[in-house]
């Protein structure tokens, strides 16, 4: 047993949809959260860049002395999962236990994946499923609206998100899909609005559950968890306005509570 | 006379319809742009974070011995203007000149501002039309979504930026405006779809024009142009990707040529 936190970091806000799944998997383990408010989105910048804020934002998680480390985040797990590999600790990305549940789902072996412009780049997806998978026929398409969508709060309803949808999953639809990969974890959140312009009969894959899951598994596994009887918590650390995160967390977590939350001026954070 | 070249920046790429204008006002200066597309948008993050990024810029600017300053950015010029003042030396912010503009434009004395969340946030505009013409009344919207638009490619004629542009504009137009400020350099890429949906007979109002002028005016009075028979040359930076910029910047200047940019370590240079 270990009684250490979980460390979980992502861009911004999207991650705490991820932290959503890990307190339902795991309502006894405690939890802390990095989200880089000061330096979203990630999905849209270099490699480099994303590689340099990935080694902060673990330096950060390691400096509050976690047990794992996820990164909840899509482009970071896409273009950066080495730099997690080379702490020599617990860790999981978001996307091979996302890659494994749409194996799993898909029937007629046509899977779409939507993600950010970093990720939908990198190719990690279509490696990873054809990898896994020789013969999978996989389609993208990188969604850079999704997020700045989600963010400015256009939410499910909204009328210029299903615009947005409609434009960015109709390829997908025509290409006959029967499953998809949200290949970012903000998409969870307009969830409604992509499984409607997907189309009936498609198989939504949330890769921040699939990653709750893992983590899960991996840390039961390993003899990890926390002692019985306690009741997790949660502490949040962001790189700009606490009250701007506090004021949208709710829609993530799925329900509003006063959260623990504290800026970190993560630029003092080593980078190599 | 002086040779030396003008200091213009931005957060990303917006700041490049201001660079056009300087151009068009003044073809015999130098200039030295840095955009920072590694930490763009600036919009949406706190005053304190906006603060720390312009001291940031500002000192890579001087590092260039740069004669002149101009914030080609509404969000800096809103609420991180007093770091431009306190160099000591020629500045421009886009607040002043957009505003003495509006005012010369308006009949009825009802201006609209569209400018970012910290933008608008920040009342900026508001309080300097108000101060120049005490009565004048003033309907602000902030535009959270016409940033990310832009930079992913929705233009003038996009399906979406319409929808964005008829939300944001509709309760303007209602108000009975007869002049808007684009209270942030990005939106003149999309002027056509802002002026559509601010219906007929309303000015817009250019921040990045009015301050081009300002500066051709300013650096003119204080005769610090560059010696005459000179043809300017401009040298860009970033804080990302250079293809990423190089491909985008033609839409913003208004033109495509090859373009001599270099990248910034924007984080080594100081805030304090």
């Amino acid at each position: 047993m270990d009684d250490r936190a979980i460390g979980v970091f992502d861009s911004g806000v999207g991650g705490l949809t991820a932290v959503k799944e890990l307190r339902a998997q795991m309502p006894g383990e405690d939890i802390v959260y990095f989200g880089d408010t000061g330096r979203v989105p990630y999905g849209s910048r270099s490699r480099a860049t994303i590689v340099k804020y990935t080694r902060q934002d673990v330096a950060f998680l390691r400096s509050r002395g976690v047990k794992m480390l996820i990164a909840a985040c899509g482009t970071v797990s896409s273009v950066a999962a080495h730099v997690l590999e080379e702490q020599g600790m617990p860790f999981a990305v978001v996307l091979r236990p996302t890659v494994e549940a749409a194996l799993a789902a898909t029937r007629n072996r046509r899977v779409g994946v939507i993600g950010t412009a970093a990720t939908i780049r990198s190719g990690s997806y279509r490696r990873e499923l054809e990898r896994l998978s020789p013969g999978v026929q996989v389609f993208e398409q990188s969604c850079p609206l999704f997020v700045p969508l989600v963010e400015s709060g256009c939410l499910g309803g909204d009328e210029i998100t299903a615009l947005a949808a409609e434009r960015y999953l109709s390829p997908l639809r025509r290409a006959g899909i029967d499953t998809l990969i949200l290949g970012c974890t903000h998409y969870p959140v307009i969830r409604e609005a992509i499984g409607r312009a997907a189309g009936p009969g498609v198989t939504l894959i949330d890769s921040g559950r699939e990653t709750a899951r893992y983590a899960a598994r991996l840390l039961g596994g390993l003899g990890l968890l926390h002692a019985p009887g306690h009741r997790g918590t949660c502490r949040f650390f962001v790189s700009d306005h606490i009250e701007d995160f506090s004021s949208v967390a709710g829609i993530y977590l799925g329900g509003a509570a006063a959260l623990d939350v504290e800026y970190v001026d993560i630029d003092r954070f080593p980078a190599e």
